[in-house]
């Protein structure tokens, strides 16, 4: 039978191990004592199995459970659920990884573009790609779009909206994306330069249906979702049936979960869809460490039976004097997000976002990625 | 203007608080640098602002944190994301609490049927209700409905799907809630009394509505949701648009976050339209305090701008042995689930869920809540 593998890290005394790791093997599949499963049939292809146990000397230790695959109904929700449902409520124990067989795998969209899918799309090839932020939240959507000018005209490769924008008052979902979209525009017919616009949706599940098919009736190259914020069986949703257009995924709310960001960011967020993923690098606002940065970025683009690769988009602070690092650090197939520090200045945003996009075309000579 | 107040709890120096919450105002609101935010409108009606400051002795304080009610969108992806969107990312902040303003509050549905409609579809009242839960997964739908006929012959309120059952192979979840709810209805002709089944919705949003519709073709009396699983703006959308019956809400996968617990499971769950809420009770299997379950509790049922009350559902691990503890600790307004204990004997279970009722019909005497 069919099984996925999933790892713990759990702190517990050694001599606790082994009880807790069956304890976690029925908690996440029977849901009953041992003794209570007596059907042959839910015994053998059913109850959680004690996999592997990897002892650590510091008391926190690794535990492989093989859950059976059928339990997930190959849906998103259920598959978390099984994953992590109740033991999410123990506090001593951290999902950290999952292998899944390939009939599972194939239960989700992963991105449907990826890395080269995304670069055939931009045009941007053999160098890290730009991304800059629309923000603050509050500006109409006029001012939106002249700050969407403005950094499409420097070059930019990817221009975002801030995820606090969503559909507010004083800057609603539809007519804002409509006139940064014609923002781009203007500026591509002007400068033959067209940067893509991802517009953030955010919204129960319906809205973001809504959403979606606004974003497509402007225009909009790709867009921006945090799948952690929406919930994860909503986000593969919309991925699957709503969208026909390339998924930039945003962290926010992910920081949440007691779950390890290289597999949350780097892998979940993969496998439902995302075909770029924003996180924290690290000595940004967000502390992450540079082997967790390391760990989401390996994550996202590692082989993954034929899935496309998710292209890691390091954020959170950054600036014009990182670029260089981050290029190093992360190489060529990646996007560079720099938000904040490019507005400081109202007057200089121009002037900025092309140095920006400029350094990020000189350090593509030096990269070999 | 406005305003939600959030509150956080944040580990850090003494010296290092007023920084860090007038940080904490910018990333939950304007995520700029304050010299960004030039536009007057933005500046008075957009940007967060710290209320309070309540530091504590041990290095961790209490900040509270003044956001505008319109960066929501009044929706519910949007106030998740305004509350705790990138602050999830920061390992010492942690949310605790919100008091929501009128308009924000009205946006949601909160608990549409609450303790004195549960009571009243259920016909119980004046005491405790009891609740069993069909298990293991992996049992046909034949073997589930034959031990759902067994627990409503022995008088239990509540005969509730495992969170565990999903829409597998084994047990399809059209077959499984027919075939369950027909158990009931078998036995209310055999008995007149007719328990109530809540089968477990479980799935990314679109199954959730097809599940719904299912539930109520088969004529289940409430359903079974965990909110943290499926998302919580799916939660809520499902809640207001497709069901009809008072709602259970489970927390798989809340533990994850970082958010405590009361405000979760307590306050948000009701927000969004729990009518009754199950969570871990101390000293069970995943070992909750007793102070943080009794607030729990508390956050369900307090008056709140006479939003309907919640139904506390202490479980995880209960027993028989726990009955009076669990009345004497929680009152008469609260449902005592017993889960896998009730099943450890197969010839005994009918016996077993038979003391429960009447342990709890006897216990009701002796409780003033």
């Amino acid at each position: 039978m069919t099984r996925l593998v999933a790892t713990y890290r759990v702190a517990c005394a050694p001599g606790e191990l082994r009880g807790l790791a069956e304890a976690l093997a029925l908690e996440q599949s029977v849901e009953v004592p041992r003794a209570v499963v007596r059907d042959a049939f839910v015994e053998r292809e059913v109850m959680g199995q004690v996999a592997a146990l990897r002892p650590g000397a510091d008391g926190v230790h690794e535990v492989d459970l093989a859950l059976a695959a059928a339990t997930t109904g190959h849906d998103a929700a259920q598959m978390l659920n099984m994953l992590f449902g109740n033991a999410s409520l123990l506090p001593q124990v951290e999902l950290v990884d999952v292998v899944l067989p390939a009939s599972l795998r194939a239960a989700f969209a992963g991105p449907r573009f990826g890395i080269a899918g995304l670069r055939d799309r931009l045009g941007v090839h053999g160098r890290p790609l730009t991304c800059a932020a629309l923000k603050p939240q509050g500006l109409s959507p006029e001012r939106l779009a002249a700050l969407c000018a403005q950094l499409a005209r420097a070059g930019i490769d990817v221009i975002k909206d801030d995820h606090g924008l969503a559909d507010q008052t004083y800057a609603p979902f539809a007519q804002r994306v409509a006139a940064c979209q014609a923002a781009i525009e203007r500026v591509a017919a002007e400068t033959g330069h067209r940067a893509a616009y991802a517009p953030s949706l955010v919204g129960s599940p319906r809205r973001l249906a809504v959403q979606a098919r606004q974003a497509r009736d402007a225009g909009a190259a790709l867009v921006l979702v945090a799948p952690a914020l929406v919930g994860m069986p909503a986000f593969a949703e919309l991925v699957a049936q709503d969208l026909d257009v390339p998924v930039l995924a945003h962290p926010a709310y992910a920081g949440a979960a007691r779950v390890a960001p290289p597999l949350l960011l780097g892998k979940l967020f993969r496998l439902l869809g995302a075909d770029a993923v924003i996180f924290p690098h690290a000595g940004g606002r967000f502390a992450y460490s540079a082997a967790t940065c390391a760990a989401i970025a390996h994550a996202a683009r590692a082989p993954w039976d034929g899935m496309a690769a998710a292209l890691p988009v390091p954020a959170g602070g950054m600036t014009l004097e990182r670029v260089p690092e981050l290029v190093r650090t992360y190489g060529r197939d990646t996007m560079l997000l720099i938000g904040g520090s490019l507005l400081a200045d109202p007057a200089g945003v121009g002037e900025r976002a092309a140095r920006f996009a400029a350094l990020v075309a000189g350090c593509a000579e030096e990269v070999h990625s």
